[in-house]
């Protein structure tokens, strides 16, 4: 039977690891790759170049930004007394696209997960700790998937803030969520209803 | 409202412009590679660099292949007085998985599509005119799609053969049920063609 040449079958390797991308897709965008797609192939080479180089992490609230401090943490027109916390930069986009927060965020870029083996060390909560202790923060937000690691990390972040600064309201979004999906696929108006909803986490 | 980094958003650009990828996928997979996927970013990178230096097109067949020739094509046990006219390799591969078919293969690359602007000239047509005057071919068999251009493509070929070389025979693929998809829910033409190609049971 005859096979795939050997750079193919890595790059469907490599595809099909993507979240979202299943083995025959991932086989066919190899192909496509090889193929027609010839333009995107060098296409994505450069701009897999351009990600690495041109995009950092903010040094303050963990967002995918171009300059050290992202675009939401830069404007002086956000309110830096509540903060959102949010496990991706794409659950954070989703927000924002509600257009009904004017805060700041905390990405944490992942949740706590023991059974993975993912401990409060390898989540972006350090920072938090920091703004906790420069002052100024009135309200905590936690807007958190509904699964198991949501809730662990929510709950691991509530005693941090009320240990750290026990006058820090610590809210989070109101059940309406669906169990079990995450934040980037709720449609606006869910999302909205659940941010007006959130009440005080105990 | 805040924004992704440019390089982001020219990454998702180009991953949404893939087959069977939507903007939103695209966004997600894009802060995936960006943030958690960055040792995937990277092996994406140099593979696709392997695939463009390592992977050619099978100069008889239009298969991908890694040498002149593809194994299909080098391979002196297949029949190669039957020419299967495919669509891509991955048809091709599939075609393969069935362990039916030793003969030969056409992958076209694409299929003809005037609406598209995809004359017979874009099409990877010339090598069977070459390979028919080339003598030794019995039977021909179209194994694509039965779209318009699936149509459009094999009528084409049927009529380049019968001008070149009368003596062979161009078959096609049947139409009928696909298994373990119930009656309910086919198509009209699929049926039709079901119907017409029926056979006497045993």
């Amino acid at each position: 039977m005859t096979k795939m040449p050997k750079a193919i079958t890595e790059l469907a390797a490599i595809l099909g690891a993507l979240p979202g991308i299943g083995p025959k897709s991932a086989n066919r965008l190899a192909v496509y790759m090889a193929t027609n797609g010839q333009n995107n192939a060098e296409n994505l080479q450069r701009i897999l170049s351009d990600v690495k180089s041109q995009v950092r992490i903010c040094k303050l609230c963990g967002n995918l930004s171009e300059e050290a401090l992202c675009d939401v943490c830069a404007d002086s027109d956000r309110d830096q007394k509540t903060v959102m916390v949010v496990e991706t930069p794409m659950d954070l986009l989703q927000v924002e696209q509600t257009g009904e927060y004017n805060g700041a965020y905390l990405v944490l870029g992942r949740l706590i997960s023991p059974i993975n083996g993912i401990g409060p060390d390898s989540v972006n909560i350090a920072s938090l700790n920091e703004r906790l202790q420069g002052g100024g923060i009135e309200e905590i937000i936690l807007a958190l998937t509904s699964t198991v690691e949501g809730e662990a990390t929510g709950l691991y972040i509530s005693n941090l803030v009320r240990d750290a600064a026990p006058d820090i309201k610590v809210s989070k979004l109101a059940r309406g969520l669906p169990t079990g999906v995450g934040i980037e696929y709720l449609d606006k108006e869910t999302l909205k209803g659940a941010l007006e909803g959130r009440r005080e986490s105990n």
